[in-house]
């Protein structure tokens, strides 16, 4: 197996004080020592499923392909929610059944598996991701197929609100997500923004009047000045340059705005 | 030798911005190119070593054999204080003389050693994680026993407050860690219950009321509610599901609670 | 090519909630899956360029020659600011021209390089940590010569104030960094200070009196002291025995000190 085949990636919320993610690392690098550990978060907001689950669009696609992406985002811990295995485009997954594998379930064709608990030894009611995540992980390393600690699974929790077309020109978005720099992301995208005609007339109504048009970059406002422009992924995003959209426009997940053409 | 053999972990208080973790990291890489050095946290809090002591007892036992821990809490650097290499079960720890290593040295039969700062050139005096021990790791990897850089300690700072047995039924216990979640937890563990008759009926006093009970899991109680349960390195633990029990109980490090059988 | 060839760190101001890190680390690991990718920070304060810039300094040099060592703190991404690759001692540097690299142009013999946009595909206008800078440093790691994607540059952005001699045994110092300690670090090093005769009867003016005298370590104060002592990296800086001595005297970057012989 080459490195190509023995990535796995690591989003929790737990911070990194406790030494839980540590004990993760310690589990996979003994489980398969040539395992190449990378971290991609520890600083998702407690309980945020839905940051955890924008985080993961941003980064899933840009691995080698078979590399396994853990999530865990999950606080329904020691509940009865299903801990997953999911098989999609060219990736693994695996993290609790809570929503925060909605825009991966979205966007490919995939299958999905429920971890057997029974399946892994002295399994702890609280860190099932020391004990049943990064277990489940390494058997996909040693070459097992999923079927063999787990069984097909449907109806997964998901999560997406669409935008809504409020009339023929007028569209209400919603805000899925402010990051580190402030940057404000909407619920539509540049295939959404096709199918409406790809329109260049457009405005977004704020409360402090209306932004015109979608910007190529931020260097095309001058400092200060807030504008619309398509994020890294492809997501309609409002920000403001070298400065903060979203403590500005004190908006924040779930607020909408007005799109209209 | 494999790659077993050639894991160092980081725990410190350093932060990331100031580029001092990232110079040890290029210390151990220039000085044994095949090291796998693992990132556990490096936001322990400043100087408080028994955060740091806790979140180590977490993850150390995880790690394959061999693996060289590293931690750098270290209020009293460039003061008398001893650095160290212990042996203890299947690893080496590497980091201050001052408590840092309270659990570690608490539950192992161990060998510990005094650094040598002869023995490793160019030490600064306020950075020994860069300079001695990352160097003092190096040195390890290649094989060195720590005879050789190093000479036998005894007498090394500890500190455990074991619980306190107030009556026939009656334990004070302290709190002596607080985690990202909120977790409340102390020195009281599975072993600990186990010595005086594993309970099953007991009861804990808050300011607030009594707990009565050790729930299995967060599961067991509704969202919001406060419990008691077994934390997942088997110390005992109030927790709040789905929320933060040490900030609704305003507890902290070093409170105390009354336990009753 | 062996391990020491093959090293990427990372220094950025992204957070890592988003997964913009772990975006970076995806393309580098997909397009060489042999690379070492090495996290520095990912905390350096949004926009802050001269943070980064003294980061830099403090690890850079302690790598195995040829590793390439990428920032991104790019308040001008999106604009007409050029993108680099620098030969610096024996290291590459990658990341925009705004200053980030003062302290490395600053004290080697360097060659600049200007990276030709046109040569990265799918270029977004927002984010080049992904789409140029990792990108980037995949060709030097499969052996190309910077000169195949990029041009020779010059007059490249740097700041860095020198201490100002005021008269024949008075001079001006600015702080040019605080620490994650709080340690308030000066541009005036080791070798500024045998250029003026190496002397031990120096003070400092604070607002709150003098200091007099470079001290050795940490332990030559007492527990709360403010001290000047030499920095881990060669600089002047005024620090508290186990506190934090910026909170302390109200001290940050810009402000400045009198340093008299």
């Amino acid at each position: 197996m080459n490195r190509k085949n023995s990535i796995v990636t690591l989003l929790t919320d737990f911070g990194t004080q406790d030494g839980y993610v540590g004990a993760m690392k310690g589990v996979l690098l003994d489980g398969f020592p040539n395992v190449t550990v990378v971290d991609i978060s520890h600083e998702i907001e407690p309980f945020n499923v839905r940051q955890g689950a924008f985080a993961l669009l941003n980064y899933a696609a840009y691995f080698p392909e078979n590399t396994i992406h853990i999530v865990v985002v999950d606080p329904g811990v020691g509940t009865s929610r299903r801990g997953l295995v999911i098989r999609a485009g060219d990736y693994w997954f695996i993290g609790p059944d809570n929503g925060v594998f909605s825009f991966i379930v979205r966007s490919d064709t995939f299958q999905a598996y429920t971890l057997r608990e029974k399946e892994f030894a002295d399994v702890s009611s609280t860190f099932h991701g020391r004990d049943i995540f990064a277990p489940a992980a390494t058997r996909l390393l040693l070459g097992q197929a999923p079927q063999e600690f787990a069984e097909p699974a449907a109806d997964l929790t998901s999560f997406y609100d669409p935008y809504v077309e409020v009339s023929a020109n007028e569209y209400l978005l919603t805000v899925i997500h402010t990051d580190h720099f402030g940057n404000i992301i909407f619920n539509f995208t540049i295939p959404d923004w096709k199918k409406i005609g790809s329109p260049s007339n457009i405005k977004i109504r704020l409360k402090s009047g209306f932004l015109y048009g979608i910007k190529n970059t931020f260097g095309d406002a001058r400092e200060g000045q807030i504008m619309a422009l398509w994020d890294s992924s492809g997501f309609l995003q409002i920000s403001r340059n070298r400065g903060n959209a979203a403590e500005v426009l004190k908006m924040q997940v779930g607020d909408h705005v007005m799109f209209s053409t």
